[in-house]
């Protein structure tokens, strides 16, 4: 019989929706817990919350939180994560952080486990999970960049309310039955709650995900091209994002154009690599009507690859459909996986 | 005083919801009608339609309706306009075609007014409506064209569910309904009515439009690749979409990458040249957090564009949001367009 190495793990941001998926996926995955601390704002602590059959009371998130912490799994905001990540390197612990606070830090390795695990290797205390929706992109593209060179990406995004947060999606369902009643609407969240302008998301699609950049792109789609950039280690590709907000409560849909460096490769060599590349689920037969959808993708941790085709005028040129569940792979299951991968490398004293 | 001519118009398909709007278009844009023949199959003839008040009943289409029509716009599927448009033509009618029977047809002209008006000068009696995915786009994009050059375009749609028909628009919100009641759902329209699958529409993405060609391409998408490079006269053109269904009731959206010819232009002068182009509403101001949304474009004649930004890393690329009511200048508005241009170029006797 041999024993097991467990750890003291503690997520921050237990009551959000990321949090909850943390969790989750800690007990799905049978993580090595020898204890789970739940750590939140003052607002939620106290409530209870129930893993492996054992209820637990969510304390709030203090420096002292994470004495004794060995692996500290972050998503309740990057004001958090800046002021209290610190401190529990501080004390000892392993950040995962899933807010956007060091991602661009050069010193912090951004990671996805099936693209650039390597990276862990260089922490200094700190790991950021990339944005939910360049992971599941990376995910599908790193095994064409490696066998086949990548020079361009286009990518319009299809993405849920989820992302926004529980309460976006309660504002989703409570709008969508007003409308279905003929009743009036008045958003309060969506796209940005602190914007100063909020529009319906029903029966819509808002062409807005974070605020806006001077050169006309939103924070959401210079997260896309910056952060590929940075965990595929190409800072001279060529990337470019639309993103969009939906009336989908989970599940991110891309519709992602590529243009490879190396020419002469069919739609059957690209789909034959993806259906064995890691965490990479392909789903592409048109005579069954057989592509990703973000309804079925929900509670899954793959990247769903589908709608494969050559572009019908570059012949380095290709087209897919690509869906994930943006709090599972996009989020909760990536930073558990980035753990996971942490104690397969033996960086967790 | 002067006499107006008035022509007497028929609307094949008037109990569908393109030929409800067609009816509502010419009413609204005071169409010299002197009579309205509203024609059906005869499973819906028989209904009453009210047109500038007077009450107008619904005919079953037979080849002998045309009789004395000047101006026939249809809208009842490609079967219906294969078998009676030439019968119209015939009884001496001038066909305006909503359906895809005669787009790809050489010596049919397909036009949209702000594009392409002067192909209706070659017209052989029957002019053919182009796909609604593919009007609102080269609306936008045309202006574009004329000034710098177009080499290519690279288009991903966001499509609402009202281009399936009425009874689609119903399927969604009883499933909407009965998902938000926690209740089972059977889907039985989208994405493809004759399809052997069938899939929720509501809080999901189908990216499904059509039925695939062997290519794997949807004929949607093929329909947007082939009618832009007719209308636009462009064999050569660079185009390839990808075409989604989303839980919207009307206004079809894009996310559209061009490459233009010409280098060194500005996004200030592609917004300034957009804003002064015939058929097309500027919505551009990220400050403002405006842009063009699909609940916002109901019931409106106009193209709307926004997010215009300059390409990060080619210099003649540009990205853009292009949002229309697609039962509007993706239908009904086109096609009574058409038929305002044929009476200004004086083409009806």
């Amino acid at each position: 019989m041999t024993e097991r190495k467990e750890f003291r793990v503690a997520v921050v941001g237990a009551t959000g929706a990321v949090g909850q998926q943390m969790i989750k996926t800690l007990e799905n995955r049978d993580f090595p817990v020898s204890e789970l601390v739940l750590l939140s704002s003052a607002r939620s602590a106290g409530s209870k919350v129930i893993y492996k059959g054992n209820e637990i009371t969510v304390e709030e998130a203090k420096p002292e939180s994470f004495a004794g912490v060995d692996i500290a799994l972050f998503s309740a905001g990057g004001s958090v994560s800046k002021q209290l990540a610190p401190e529990a390197v501080r004390h000892g612990a392993i950040v995962v952080d899933n807010t956007s606070a060091f991602r661009m830090d050069e010193h912090i390795p951004l990671v996805v486990p099936e693209v650039n695990e390597e990276d862990l290797l260089n922490h200094n205390g700190i790991i950021a999970n990339p944005n939910c929706s360049t992971i599941q992109m990376v995910v599908a593209l790193e095994p064409l960049r490696k066998r086949y060179g990548l020079d361009k990406i286009i990518v319009s995004t299809y993405q849920a309310v989820s992302g926004a947060g529980g309460a976006a999606v309660k504002e989703m369902e409570d709008q969508t039955r007003a409308i279905l009643d003929g009743k009036d609407i008045d958003p309060q969240i969506l796209p940005v709650k602190s914007g100063e302008k909020h529009y319906q998301i029903a029966f819509n699609a808002i062409p807005q995900i974070d605020t806006f950049v001077e050169n006309g792109f939103t924070y959401e789609e210079m997260k896309m091209i910056n952060e590929t950039k940075k965990i595929m280690h190409m800072p001279e590709l060529q990337i470019a994002a639309t993103c969009v907000r939906l009336p989908v409560g989970t599940g991110h849909s891309e519709s992602v154009y590529i243009e490879m460096t190396e020419g002469g490769v069919s739609a059957t060599d690209v789909k034959a690599l993806l259906a064995e590349s890691p965490g990479v689920v392909l789903q592409d037969d048109p005579e069954q009507q057989l592509y990703p959808m973000p309804a079925l993708c929900v509670g899954k941790r793959d990247v769903f690859v589908g709608r494969i085709r050559k572009d019908l005028d570059n012949d380095k040129g290709f087209h897919m459909w690509v869906v994930s569940d943006n709090l599972l792979k996009g989020a909760a299951w990536n930073s558990v996986q980035i753990a996971e991968s942490l104690v397969k490398l033996g960086l967790v004293k």
